[in-house]
């Protein structure tokens, strides 16, 4: 493969809900002289497409169930955010102290629901995140076709990990692409099989455009230029959560 | 933070036991155009880290214990390779069916010790991971820092992780700056407290150098430029590995 760049999209505004992301970005992509082009791949923050598809809640507006708040006072959590994470999930995979993790009804496996407190427009809301990332990628994907642009398109959130401190970028939606790359069947100069079958690209885009963006700048997108990837528009993330009957640590 | 290029370093020769990497990669990054630059980060396989430091089995040699045989022939996996996998563990962290997960002797947690048989110079033969992975990485900055070049190196494996399918790239090793990026204390512009405490950069550093490296071809060394690190002789990877005691999936 040949040299890859990766820039964040500098200029974005403040998203608010309804805002047009795909207009946002291409417009600001545009004014600050990054625009985009065809064959990019384009990381979007999962916070800005909550904001923009208006996942926000009040937590005052939360009711609460007796679980949550018993929870929730017992160890320090907000039994407004509890409540809202159990209302996000299928299934609780760890609780142990105030560490609450949990299966989306999406299928991933994070902390807390992925809710956010952070960059919610103040105390007092929560951003969820959003409910169909997939879909949310297509539309932006579609909308970008519409001005001539064919761009894959990414959305990222921060999840930690078993056995590993600190967090990484990874993708919780895609369209345009698979998430995976497989090297199934293929085989090494030796001709032995390769160790490595899959390789979740989507994952290693999602955490390199991380780099860029960071967390604490304002910079909710980015653009992964140069890699070389196939157009597929019946690519979901859906293909890389692993069914419980095949994980050993559900 | 500004754009970052990603590219691979073409040229590299075979390695054998006892191949000097700095060398080998300095003079492959100049012959090829692309010479290495101070500020740069390396990203290097553990593959041919193994390889240059004789991490090479025979598995004929290898004294199998009468678990691994039995083992291996329930589940249809070499013995030896069984073997050689608990001899380079603490512990087995799951053992379901042909599913062998283990503590390995650094602290990472990956199926088979990240033992290797492709691109070990063929059947018979297994590559082990590196002894202590931060130390080949400081050394291989060592003698980049006496060519005059300030690099940060990372050493990378390839990792499956629960839940998701696929795998992907991330750091076994560094040299020169610290593997976590921490946001502790820091607020977003609402005055907030991160919901990101700390992001494990050199993991997303190792997925971004996989995109440029692929698994299929022969270019097991990779440059990040353009990220800005802060210099840190005492960075290790074993400042991201989980205590147990912290760790819910153990």
């Amino acid at each position: 493969m040949a040299g890859l760049s990766i820039f964040g999209i500098q200029g974005l505004p403040e998203i608010e809900p309804g805002t047009d992301l795909a207009a946002a970005i291409y417009a600001a992509a545009n004014e600050t002289g990054t625009p985009l082009a065809s064959g990019d791949v384009l990381v979007i923050t999962s916070k800005i497409v909550s904001k923009a598809e208006n996942r926000i809640v009040m937590l005052e507006d939360v009711q609460v169930s007796p679980f949550a708040r018993q929870y929730g006072e017992r160890w320090e959590k907000d039994p407004a955010i509890v409540e809202l994470v159990l209302q996000e999930s299928k299934r609780v995979v760890r609780q142990v102290g105030p560490i609450f993790i949990t299966e989306t009804r999406h299928g991933f496996i994070c902390a807390n629901a992925g809710i956010d407190q952070s960059s919610s427009g103040g105390h007092g809301r929560a951003l969820l995140l959003p409910v169909d990332p997939d879909a949310s990628c297509a539309r932006i994907r579609t909308s970008l076709k519409e001005r001539g642009l064919d761009v894959a398109v990414i959305m990222s959130d921060t999840f930690g990990r078993p056995w590993r401190e600190a967090q990484t970028d990874i993708a919780i939606g895609i369209a345009g692409m698979q998430p995976v790359t497989s090297y199934i069947g293929q085989v090494d100069p030796h001709g032995h099989e390769f160790r490595v079958q899959a390789l979740c690209t989507a994952d290693e885009i999602a955490g390199a455009a991380e780099l860029v963006k960071g967390n604490l700048s304002r910079v909710p997108a980015a653009v992964v230029r140069g890699l070389t990837w196939e157009r597929d528009e019946t690519g979901t993330m859906q293909s890389i959560i692993r069914d419980s009957e095949r994980d050993v640590f559900r």
